[in-house]
Parts: structure tokens; C-alpha cells; sequence
């Protein structure tokens, strides 16, 4: 195993033991706990399960994997607070959503190549890019990786 | 700047990002908003905090940077969950704590050579090494930066 094999490995891993770890929240939660706000005037569960669909969601452009597939979430779950928007998607629909998506991503993950992974995201320019290489695909796994345990570590207080 | 240091910057990044989000928090709340349980019947903000501490302390000796600092903190903080031990340090002992760790941790990471990130954390031998060489110093700080992000994403609702 190369080095380069070896970082895509443990960035990846790190990923999918989040995405895991939060799946297994996701699908142990009733769709009342949802409801809930985590503490007295904080966020609701079901604005944070939108929300972490909705960020994941534009992690395709980013990755020159597609286009969005979820971009009705955007304006409830990314542009606004929680409670802004009076018209939600139901929590069994969210569900839905995050079980495709989940499998979706893992798909598309391993189809990419070690090397694409060291490839630009498409939000940095190709001369930016040259002075910068550390902004490639593998560092957006990576912020999105602490994005999610950050809320997980939300969500976990429905229970 | 080679793939290797390319991908040292990008966990270190994320690691320095993470205590820096943290940090900001720690020394914006107040003593007496640490006393309080973070959701009804949860972990108290000073059990997270402590809980942090002992476990980035944890890092030295795994990646043989020496020995641990605090490790009195381990019953209370690591061994026991909030509530169970009654005598503990103050909030203003521990955010000294905090606040000394974090540049004492930076100093070391500092000195560490790119290569040496590559090299085996002390809880994985030589052999088992071999086979697996994801299990690397650098992993060490991935998977505490996910571990510091899930406990951070809580912490923030003391605010």
C-alpha cells in the first residue's frame, strides 16, 4: 500500500465510521424525538438531520461527482435557522433521504481513484490550486467528516 | 511541497481549526454556565471539558512524545462517567489546563518531522505495523479531532 493509498484510507474510514456512527442515531430516533428541540431554545433534530443531508448533498458538485440531488432542502436547512421555515419535509421522508444518500455516496466514493482524491475540488481554481494542493478532494471528506461528528454530538442528546 | 507534507498540513489543519473552534468557546463561557448539565439529566460542561483534557493528554505517550501531564484527571474524566466522582478540579483549574495544553501540544506537533507522522503510534507494534500502516501518528490526530468536534458541537449549547 502506497502512502498516497494509505491517507485516502484513513480519511475515508474516518468518514464512513461517522457517517455509521450518526446512521445508527438516525435510524434508532423516533420520529417524535425528532420533534424535539436538543436543549431548552436550541436546535430541533429534524433541522439537523436536513441540514447534514443538505451540506452532504453539495458535496457532489464539490467532488465533480454530479449535481445535487437535494436542493429543495437548501433554503429550510442551509440558508435558514432552525423554525424559519414553517414548511418541512416530514422526518420519515429525512430518513429516506439520508438511507439513499448514505449509499449513494459510498457508491461514488469507490468509484474515485487514490489519485483523483489529490485532484482539485471545483471550487478552487486550477492556479490556485497549483500554490495551494492541499485544498483537493480528500480535505472536503475531511471537513465534512468534524461537520458531522460536530452535530452527531447534537443529535445524540435526543435519546 | 510533496503529497505527504500536503497531507500532514491537511489533518494538522483540521486539527488546529478544531481546538482553535473549541478554545474560543471554552474561554467565552463562564465558570458558572460549565456547572450546568448541557441538556436535562446529560454531561455537565465541566465532565466535557475535563473529559478533553485527559484525553488529548493521552496523546503524548501514543505518539511517544512523552509521558502524560494531568493523569489525574483519568478516574473522573475517562473512567467515570458525570456524577460519580463528586471531588473535582475547579472550572478555573481546568481552563488553565486547557489553555496551557493547547500550546504545549502545538509546540510538539510542531517539532514533528513530516515523516514522523507516517511513522507507528506506540499502541500498535512493529508487526501489526507492517501490515497496517493506516495505523500511523497522524491517525491519532484525525480520529482525536473527530472525537474533539462531537464534544465541541455539544459544548456550544451552553452558550
Amino acid at each position: 500500500m502506497t502512502t498516497n493509498q494509505t491517507m485516502v484510507k484513513i480519511i475515508l474510514d474516518r468518514w464512513e465510521a461517522s457517517v455509521k456512527q450518526c446512521d445508527t442515531l438516525v435510524n434508532s430516533l423516533s420520529d417524535e424525538q425528532f420533534q424535539r428541540e436538543i436543549a431548552p431554545g436550541k436546535n430541533r433534530g429534524i433541522y439537523l438531520l436536513g441540514h447534514l443531508i443538505a451540506v452532504h448533498d453539495h458535496m457532489l458538485p464539490l467532488l465533480d461527482l454530479g449535481s445535487v440531488n437535494y436542493g429543495e432542502l437548501d433554503k429550510a436547512f442551509i440558508e435558514s435557522p432552525d423554525k424559519a421555515v414553517s414548511e418541512l419535509p416530514s422526518v420519515a421522508e429525512l430518513k429516506a433521504m439520508w438511507n439513499k444518500q448514505k449509499e449513494d455516496l459510498k457508491q461514488k466514493f469507490d468509484r474515485l481513484k487514490t489519485e483523483e482524491w489529490f485532484g482539485r475540488h471545483t471550487s478552487v481554481s486550477e492556479e490556485d490550486f497549483a500554490k495551494e494542493p492541499h485544498r483537493n478532494k480528500l480535505n472536503i471528506i475531511l471537513t465534512r467528516t468534524t461537520h458531522l461528528t460536530y452535530h452527531t454530538g447534537q443529535l445524540v442528546y435526543l435519546k
